[in-house]
Formats: structure tokens, C-alpha cells, sequence
């Protein structure tokens, strides 16, 4: 069994988180902007460093490669290296610096490779720059149009087209990740769960199904002062009541149900005056498909009307819980035992690139404990031991994957 | 007994709602804008024509006189001539224009005056372009301080102290209003009422106390898909059921008690993430100081910490009850009879320039109705024959006060 360098991946993490460094211990590394390029950079002399070859596809996703013995379908690694704005030192780079970890460690020790080994970044996996978020593993797998990507715009009105070819990044669209083995995204949980339970190591799943829903309050705006309340038709009340009365009914539903009330609006928005709107939205993930389909239920039958003013549930987005590869949760859990590592069964509630490529590619994830929960924020933290376990069972759950690969076992199918 | 001319009376509210007329039959004429200013000397215009003498002071305040046979404390009417953005055709103007059909009846009838009648128009008592509002009627009385209202700064940078300088409008501090017999503000009620009641005139006995607090609610953002409910510190939750609490609480206090939930801020007000803080304000009216301590109690009561969060409630501003001169508002109620018009007495929930007038001038206001209760909007309405018997009831008041006056009558002291 061959354990990952901490010291070394610590001084990686350490140095690519100067790119973009914010003043509070974070980074602000927005996709293909001057700072991301310059960690583009900084990651392909690493891989070069290390004899992979490096391409690039057209949507500036990059590839490095580490041949094999023989020419079959690679194993593949990896995760972003753009951050959102104030995000933190882990989210994303660390699925790319573990993967790097791990092929150093490969390199280190002259292992026999079978197949070939690829370290993937994807570009703009946070839409925090371009919206929407994983972009280019969306369009390398078909769930986005890429007409449509070029054409999305940052707040400086530079569309995604431009920064493409500015960037120098522009590659092949015969570059595109197409036939692999197996892909496995490490990343930081996001959550405060395997930190509450002790736990080293989560195996992922698969993402939670989820859904947002708008909902929108029409009343009628009149002077706060002059209004008697039986003539008003006041939209905050009638938010506040349905709020609470959603909180009630999603909250009996289950108990590993999440739901968000993260975004209102109030017009005109003035103390001084009765609002005419609010909206305000609702996310809510459950990994069962039956369970969402109660929550859309219970948000559908809303009612329409309710003291004098009016109400629409407008389905805003949703997606389908996606299920990760039992075959290779087992190994990943396999890899974790090896170790003596504690690991759980997980869903993840966020979005990953995983969850657009297990759609071509049997994944899974391995989720490392987040501090605090806390993520996309500058004080996002795990620490680098709980790095380095994760870079252990990356590496060892790829040289077992390796060895399946090289008899011709072929993944359970999905 | 002398009625004044409908005609006239609506020909000059159209002809001053092309100063700043909108698209949708409103108005924006913000204080001191080009608008502002062409309103005013058109009304300017139309006072020197009826022989009246035009001053003004130093906060651009304009007082039009009559001259009567004796040299005594004039007797006041008027309102302001700005308006909101997207405003109505009747806020404010109305009530310098049913001054100016009363001067004109009396000037038509030859009617005799013992002592001088004055049309005031105030300036900036919207607080639209420049914070705060009812500015210069407030500094004449001595509620803000001169130097810090100069440098309030509209959305351009403009500072008051600019605008004022080049208006041309700059007068004399010695011409400010000091001595008066009384002050009557004609004025729409901008609340729903008096149509609701089918009354024609409101005798409007004071304005209410207010005040408006501000409820921060922290808690602490988080992943939306990641953070399972029960570790959750979420502000939005608490407000709705804060929202509710205080709907529930303030309804039973006093029927005629007014509440409003008016503004809303939720931070980062992001659909996928758990909100860190909410705050939205209250703003409460009733016209007993009794009842608004007990509002400020049930306010002051909230628990300071929920559900993981804590809750600080602050209050912004507050103003206590004034009370108008009940032995004008009695005079008001002789002339509504006089004509046959039904009248009711009423507190203003909404501020006024007479508020503040009525520190150093017997005052009283005198509402017409408003259709639906609209203001502040480009649907505003007060059908003609409701202005015009607002003119009727102004005119007639001002000279049964003119008969008390000439008789060396005091009224009522404060």
C-alpha cells in the first residue's frame, strides 16, 4: 500500500491557493481570469514535470495524461481549479492537487501503470464567472449547448467566447474526455456531516435530486400609514405565514429533507410603504425521487388566492438525484478500510462535474470533512491531514481500480 | 356664502400637471428640479396677478400675500408643489391650488379682508429628491438643523445647499414664517376612508405617532444542498415566524392600530444558500401615546435570541402624536355644513408639512378623498367635485376666521 506525501501536498495546496489569494486566507480565483490562467499554468509545468501530456479541449478543459503500458480507456481524476468570489483554499483545487498527489507518488515509486491515468480540470465548474455552473463538463456531455455557453456574459460584459480565446485555452473539440474507466472527483464535503460524526472519508453516492421553486405574492402597495389593516392586501404577511407553513409541512416529510427560503424580494422595498410583491425561493434536495415528488406536491398546492392577494409557484430549475457506481463506492470503501480510515455512505446535496460526467463515465466522489460545514466562503478549512487521507484513498482506490482494469473486468454498467 | 369655480380650479391642476408630467398621467416634479421650478413660477405668476406680494425665505419656502386693511398675523393656507417620482397629479399641489381658488373668489367678489392672507408653498416636503421629508417646513420650526439639511445629497451628488443656490429661489431668512392666526394645509388623504365611508371632507384632528423599527435577525449562512435541517442556524425561518408573531401580537393591541412589514433584506440573498442575516423593518401608527408604548414594548419584548439566531431590535425613528387646533377644526366642520358636505373627523397616519407648522401656528388640515386609497403613484385621483368642495370648505373657513380675527378672538392656545 503506498501512502500520499502530506508535506508535499500541504506546499501544494499552499502554493496554488496564492493564486487569487484574498487578504482573509482565501481566494478569489474566478474561471479564466488572470489568476486562473496563472494556476493553468502552475498546474501543466507540474504535470509536464512529472512526463504527462497535457491537452486542452474547446472549452478549455485541461487534460494530462500519464501513459500506461497499453492503450486503453484512462482512468480519470480530478475536479476545478476556479473558485467563486471570497471562496476558500479547498473547494475544487484539492480534487485536482489530491489527483496530482497521487500521480507524484505514482512517479515517485515507479509503479506499473496498465492504463493510462489522466488528471482533469474543469473549467468554470462554479458559474460564479459565467453562468450556469459546470459548465464544460455540461457541454462535453451533452446536457448544455455550447452556442449557448459562448454567449454567457460576466458582469464586465465579456462573454464566455471572448475569455476562451483570450485565454489561450481554446483546444480541440477532439480533445473532449469521451471513453474512460472510471472517473473519481475528490472534494471537500461542503457540509458539517462527517465532521459531526468523527467520520475520515465519505463515499459518495450519488448527488441529491433538487428542486427550486419561486414563489410570488402579488398585493396591492398602499401608504403604511393610512391603510387600515382590514382594507390592506399585504404580500409580507401572507410570505411570512407560508413560509412558516411550508417550514411545517416539508419538515414532516423526512427528516434528511433539506429546504432554503435564500432569496427575497420585496417591492418597492420602502418601511414607509405596504410591499405590492415578494418572491421568495425555495431549494429543496432529497435523494429519493419520491420524496421530491412530495415536496412539488406540497409546493404546487399552494393555494392560489389567500388574503387578497394572489399566488404562483413557478418552478425556477430541478435535477434528478444522479446515482454514482455502487462498484466503485465499494472499492473507494475498500481503499478507506486499507487504511483503517472511518469512511460513510453520503449523498451529496451540492452539484459536482461528477454528477454531468457519470452520465459517459462510471464515478463516484470521495468527500473530505469541511470545518464548520462551511464552504464558498473564505474560511472554508480542512485540514491537511484530512487531505492526505483523502489523497491515500484516491491513489489506492485508482491502483485497485487499475487491477480490475487490467484483467478486462469491465465496471458494473450503470 | 361663496363657492368657488370648479372650472377654474381644474384648469389649473391640469395646467400644473404638464410640470413634470410622466407617460401614465402622473407627475415627477422632485424639489428644486427644472420642474420644480417652471411649477413655481408659474404659481408665482398667478399670485402677482391677483395683486399678491411674492417672498421667500432662505430654505426656498415661497409666501404669496393678499394684503388686508389691517396689518395683522396673516391667516396661512397651502401645502408644497413637489411631488415623488412617479407620483400623482394631487399630492401637495392640491392644497396650494385650492389656496389660490380661494384667493381668486375673493378677489372676484370684491371680498373685503381685514387682515392678510398668505399661500405658502414649502419646499422638499417629499424627502424625494433630498432626505429627510417635510425638510424645510421642519427647519422653519426648528425640528432640523439648517447646516445639516444643506448637505443632504440627492441620487446625483447634488447637495441641497447647490441645488438651493441654483434654483434662484435663495430668499431671506427674515422672511421665514414666524407669527400666524392659523395654518390650514388642504391635502388628499392618500388613504382609503373617506371613500370607503362615502364622506366628502376629512377634519383632520392631528397626525399620528409612529414609529418604525428596524428587527436584525444573524445567524449563519450555509450550503443549501449540504446542511441538514437540524444543524441549521437559519434567519429566514425566524423571520417569517417573527413576522407572524407580531401580526398576531399588534392585531389584538387596538383595531385602528396600523403595522407594516415594508422592507426586507436578506443577505446574500442567494437561492442555493442559507441566508446569514435578515433584517426588515416595522413601522407602526395610532394616534394614543398609549397604544404606541405598548406597540414599543411588544417590539422591545422580542426574544434576543431564536432558534440558534439572535435578534436585535432597533428602532430607527419615531415621532409622537400631534394634535391640530380643536377650535379650527371645529370652524372646518361649521363650513362642511354649511355646505351640505358630509365630513368626519380623522387623525393622518401619513406626515405632513402642518405637523410641524403647528409648533408655532394654530393649525388644522382639511382632506379630500383619494380613489382606492392610492398616493405616491401615477393613480392617484380625487375627482374634481371633491377638489372643488375642498376649495369650498378651505374658503369658507379661512373667512369665518377672518370674522374671529377682525372681532380680536384668540384662538384656542395650544
Amino acid at each position: 500500500m503506498y501512502k500520499c506525501n502530506q508535506i508535499r501536498l500541504q506546499q501544494t495546496i499552499e502554493y496554488f491557493s496564492r493564486f487569487g489569494a484574498t487578504e482573509n486566507g482565501g481566494v478569489t480565483r474566478l474561471s479564466l481570469s488572470e489568476e486562473d490562467l496563472a494556476a493553468r499554468q502552475y498546474f501543466r509545468e507540474c504535470c509536464e514535470a512529472l512526463g504527462m501530456e497535457v491537452k486542452v479541449d474547446d472549452m478549455a478543459n485541461m487534460y494530462a495524461v500519464l501513459s500506461g503500458k497499453y492503450d486503453l480507456p484512462p482512468i480519470v481524476m480530478g475536479s476545478h481549479l476556479d473558485s467563486v468570489v471570497k471562496g476558500g483554499r479547498f473547494d475544487g483545487v484539492l480534487g485536482v492537487l489530491t489527483a496530482l498527489e497521487a500521480v507524484r507518488t505514482i512517479v515517485d515509486n515507479d509503479i506499473e501503470l496498465e492504463a493510462p491515468l489522466m488528471i482533469v480540470n474543469f473549467t468554470n465548474e462554479e458559474g460564479a464567472r459565467f453562468e450556469p455552473a459546470m459548465m464544460s463538463s455540461g457541454v462535453i456531455t451533452g446536457k448544455f449547448e455550447k452556442e449557448t455557453m459562448l454567449r454567457s456574459v460576466d458582469r464586465e460584459g465579456i462573454t464566455f467566447a471572448e475569455a476562451l480565446s483570450k485565454s489561450g485555452y481554446e483546444g480541440k473539440a477532439e480533445n473532449r474526455l469521451k471513453e474512460a474507466y472510471a472517473y473519481l472527483e475528490l472534494h471537500i464535503e461542503q457540509g458539517p456531516v462527517l465532521e459531526a460524526e468523527g467520520i475520515e472519508i465519505g463515499v459518495v453516492e450519488g448527488v441529491m435530486g433538487m428542486v427550486c421553486y419561486e414563489i410570488h405574492i402579488k398585493g396591492e402597495s398602499n401608504h403604511a400609514g393610512t391603510t387600515p389593516m382590514k382594507m390592506r392586501k399585504d404580500p409580507m404577511l401572507l410570505a411570512a405565514k407560508l413560509i412558516s407553513y411550508l417550514d411545517k409541512e416539508l419538515g414532516d416529510v423526512d427528516e434528511t429533507l433539506v429546504y432554503t427560503f435564500g432569496r427575497m424580494h420585496t417591492m418597492p422595498n420602502i418601511p414607509t410603504v405596504i410591499p405590492s410583491e415578494v418572491i421568495f425561493t425555495i431549494d429543496s434536495r432529497h435523494k429519493d425521487p419520491n420524496i421530491m415528488e412530495q415536496v412539488e406536491n406540497i409546493l404546487r398546492s399552494l393555494p392560489k388566492e389567500d388574503s387578497g392577494c394572489t399566488v404562483h409557484a413557478n418552478k425556477l430549475w430541478g435535477r434528478d438525484t444522479v446515482h454514482f457506481t455502487p462498484a466503485i463506492c465499494d472499492e473507494v470503501e475498500v481503499a478507506c478500510q486499507r487504511f483503517g480510515y472511518s469512511s460513510r455512505r453520503i449523498y451529496s446535496g451540492a452539484g459536482h462535474d461528477a454528477q454531468f460526467i457519470a452520465a459517459i463515465v462510471p464515478s463516484v466522489m470521495i468527500f473530505v470533512p469541511s470545518a464548520g460545514g462551511k464552504s464558498h466562503c473564505e474560511e472554508e478549512e480542512t485540514s491537511y491531514e484530512e487531505c492526505a487521507r483523502g489523497a491515500d484513498v484516491l491513489l489506492e482506490s485508482i491502483l485497485m481500480l487499475q487491477a480490475k482494469q487490467s484483467l478486462h473486468q469491465p465496471i458494473t454498467t450503470k
